[in-house]
């Protein structure tokens, strides 16, 4: 496919300046509209060694507010960016509504330059496809707009440019033995790129091909896709401005009578067995968190429930003996202005934990489909697409080797109104009732229903809900202390047979 | 001093709970308010090897609401880390207004345990220390308060348990050889800490000495000193709550007629000169950035000026041939909410460049003494304090090697007149002009003389300011590339003379 390429595209100098010179300010106008507009817009370079992604990013930036865009160069991941699921560090970068965000290299890495010297195994390839396409799909359906260059040399033309690079102490350092074997393996480093393009070339995020000979030629092609892509897009949104979302019929009855109806409230545990279930398990997690820290395991651990279903008490009794270096309570408030301005999952992104550490979530990205649903702070279409993309993320993690687990607190409605009114009478505990949490109590139905079709919707194998029986604090603290021992005894021992089956691979 | 500690305190088990149980309710209470108050917290734990901190942390945070605090673990500084100035990983982790940072090793780090490691070298402890005690006192003055705990163990307690921590699968890797070496080293190492807590014992910053053989008396100890630091700094904000403070009366004449006054703003160049030395200029820049990447210099360079003055044109051209990976322009607007909370020097040390890059701001920190200043956005006390603040932070950049600039483009009350107006006319620029700026030029006298007193106070030899005779255009653009090119080609220069410096001290 990329061989068919016409590389001889000119431009004339003179041309150039006027056609660039009209083009930079037509862009700098829809930069200014963009922002007006709240469209978030990634421009992704890709391509050959030495095709000139630097300046052909240097020379779209000179038409843009500097106000208005950031650049990112994405080398090998760090160390510590290896320590998180590989769409991570991409994610954190994802630019703010109205904002352009560019990329010099990007998640495609993987599938190609990180993919031919050897940094992703060739059993992950379709993991990475998968996980490419939905972070896509995720940020396209949220209003970002993708474009997409892929900078095209032959090999010559190459070789040519690394010998010229090579050739001058000041650019020497900028060629590596690796570019000189993928200039020597063109054909298969080729065929690399002409799957990634086939594969990820999407109605929201195709490719634009560039022939990047003629730097000017490159230069015009660029700017002209982008400036054609946001009028597009600014006259899309307009358009769609009017319009109101038809709100789907009905048909939801199916969650009104789900799992929470037929969960046993009546467990209890008595003092004795409470105190000395705790202690044992305490000690048993505070050596499992060791061990998870020395196999650089994940730990994703998200708390939900009805408001004084005792998250916080649970959550301090699975902390109280941990090493706080080695985890961290994240407490999910309403967004602030600057995660307002991002996609809802980018706030859980930047918590994502490093390998061997535990994020514990006190509410989490399930808000989406609870709150964000109940209180219409999103769209029908948009929590209803929630639960794809929840699942996805957690995926992600659970392929990076993470343990996920989500509990939901549950009582009833008869002790919540026990619990509020004791918090109302101990001065110590008034801050924690507030009129919100009486507002919330009124629409108990509505949140059954939503938490049914959560529970329904994004329990799955790699990343369970486990609902827990909290009419009994201490029965609910022990089941979330076992649960959460029970699983990670059973990755630790996965990854040890893992690591056994690999020895004897070797032997 | 040190060896003089008692470290037979103790307390009993039923008494420890008790009175632990009510500390930590009282500390709950605190935290409510000083988050109500808006007062931010610092709390540094630093000490002896297997002291405890970690076991001390986590009870310490057990009594605080985890949506009010994060936990820091400071091990040496990584790869990334090392490419910024000492104090940037500190910076960049300092509390917003109402939150409790609790730091698990700190800045202390440089003076004692990387000091022994000889990670700090002996030549550069007086700057280390002169660095600790203003940035604790900007801090400080900012309205955060810093608590400061050193937990001590003797030399045959920290033995004993180094042994059980090694003699345990689990544990055993957290004993490093390094560990033992300042263990065998004991004395030596006690020294430099004692050094330490004497040299940085102030009174906005005080250190307390923990005793840490008996956890139970530990932990009551330092959640004690904690609660009453708290509550004290709690007193003291309302009591000055209903206090105003007091104008300093005039004597700041001599500003009036300074440096800008003698500016000859007739300089000019032909379109020819223009042309010429410009290209001369970008070819060379771009060649001395390859040269400072390579070298791992970074370069920090401020643009403040008149509106209208040329800032965007001159950066543009600053810019043009520059590799996009290796420069950031980092615009400067009013502060968002979360800057809001935070230093106002918080989000311009987010932005310090790594060794390497450049770091172009449009608008900076400057801001404090101008803009804030007459506006009334800081107090009088706060924007006569930033000068020294300011001088300290470029003082900073500058040990670290960084080349660190400042220009202010200089134009007369008729050139910005001129255009303001042609910037109305013109429907491809009117977006640049706003009612704002008509009304800051209403206060041109205002903003002169706060001007001439920046540029007296805050011009030092190691970040000079260059004021730009602006009104020509061309002229400045070309004065700022000279100056640029100037700068870092006696940088790059200084930095060969050492490196033969030390090449001949070696044969």
């Amino acid at each position: 496919m990329l061989e068919k390429i016409d590389l001889n595209k000119k431009v004339e100098k003179k041309d150039y300046k006027a056609a660039m010179d009209q083009a930079s300010e037509r862009l700098g106008l829809l930069q200014r509209e963009c922002k007006a507009a709240g469209i978030p817009v990634i421009v992704v370079f890709e391509g050959m060694g030495a095709a000139g992604k630097g300046v052909q990013i240097n020379r779209l930036i000179q038409a843009l507010d500097p106000r208005g865009f950031d650049v990112y160069a994405f080398n090998r991941a760090t160390e510590e960016e290896q320590m998180r699921p590989f769409l991570w560090r991409f994610w954190t970068k994802t630019p703010a509504k109205g904002r352009i965000a560019v990329f010099d290299r990007s998640w495609y890495r993987s599938v190609q330059v990180d993919r031919f010297d050897g940094l992703t195994p060739e059993e992950g390839m379709a993991d990475a496809y998968q996980d490419i396409l939905s972070f896509e799909k995720q940020l396209s359906d949220d209003g970002t707009v993708i474009i997409k260059f892929f900078l095209y040399i032959d090999k010559e033309e190459q070789k040519k440019r690394f010998k010229k690079l090579d050739g001058s102490k000041e650019t020497a350092w900028r060629v590596t033995k690796e570019d000189w074997q993928r200039n020597k393996e063109f054909d298969r480093y080729l065929l690399m790129n002409e799957e990634m393009l086939e594969k990820t070339d999407t109605d929201y995020a195709p490719w634009t091909i560039i022939e990047a000979l003629d730097k000017d030629y490159a230069a015009l092609k660029i700017i002209t896709t982008v400036i054609d892509r946001m009028a597009y897009e600014l006259e899309k949104k307009k358009a769609a401005a009017g319009r109101e979302e038809k709100p789907v019929p009905g048909a939801r009855e199916r969650f009104k009578n789900g799992v929470l109806s037929g969960i046993d409230l009546s467990k209890r545990l008595t003092d004795e067995e409470y105190k000395e279930k705790l202690k044992m398990l305490q000690k048993r997690l505070s050596e499992l968190h060791s061990e998870i820290y020395r196999l650089r395991i994940p730990v994703v651990i998200g708390f939900e429930g009805w408001d004084a279903g005792g998250k916080g008490g649970a959550i301090k009794r699975l902390t109280s003996h941990l090493d706080p270096r080695g985890y961290r309570v994240n407490p999910t408030a309403s967004p602030n202005d600057i995660e307002k301005v991002h996609h809802y999952l980018w706030r859980f992104w930047n918590n994502v934990p490093k390998a061997g550490h535990i994020a514990i979530f006190d509410r989490t990205w399930y808000g989406r489909v609870m709150v964000e649903r109940i209180e219409g702070f999103c769209t029908e279409a948009e929590w209803k697409r929630a639960y794809q993309e929840i699942n996805e993320m957690e995926s992600h993690m659970a392929n990076f080797g993470a343990v996920v687990l989500k509990f939901w607190l549950h009582i009833d409605k008869d002790e919540q109104e026990r619990r509020f009114k004791e918090r109302q009478e101990n001065p110590a505990k008034q801050w924690k009732i507030t009129d919100e949490d009486w507002r919330n109590r009124a629409k108990w139905d509505a949140y059954e229903e939503a938490v049914n079709e959560m529970l329904v919707r994004t329990s799955t194998t790699y990343a369970p809900w486990i609902v827990v029986e909290g009419n009994d604090k201490h029965f609910a603290r022990v089941k979330v202390l076992e649960t959460v021992v029970d699983a990670l005894e059973k990755k630790i021992k996965e990854r040890a047979g893992k690591a056994r089956g690999e020895d004897k691979d070797k032997g």
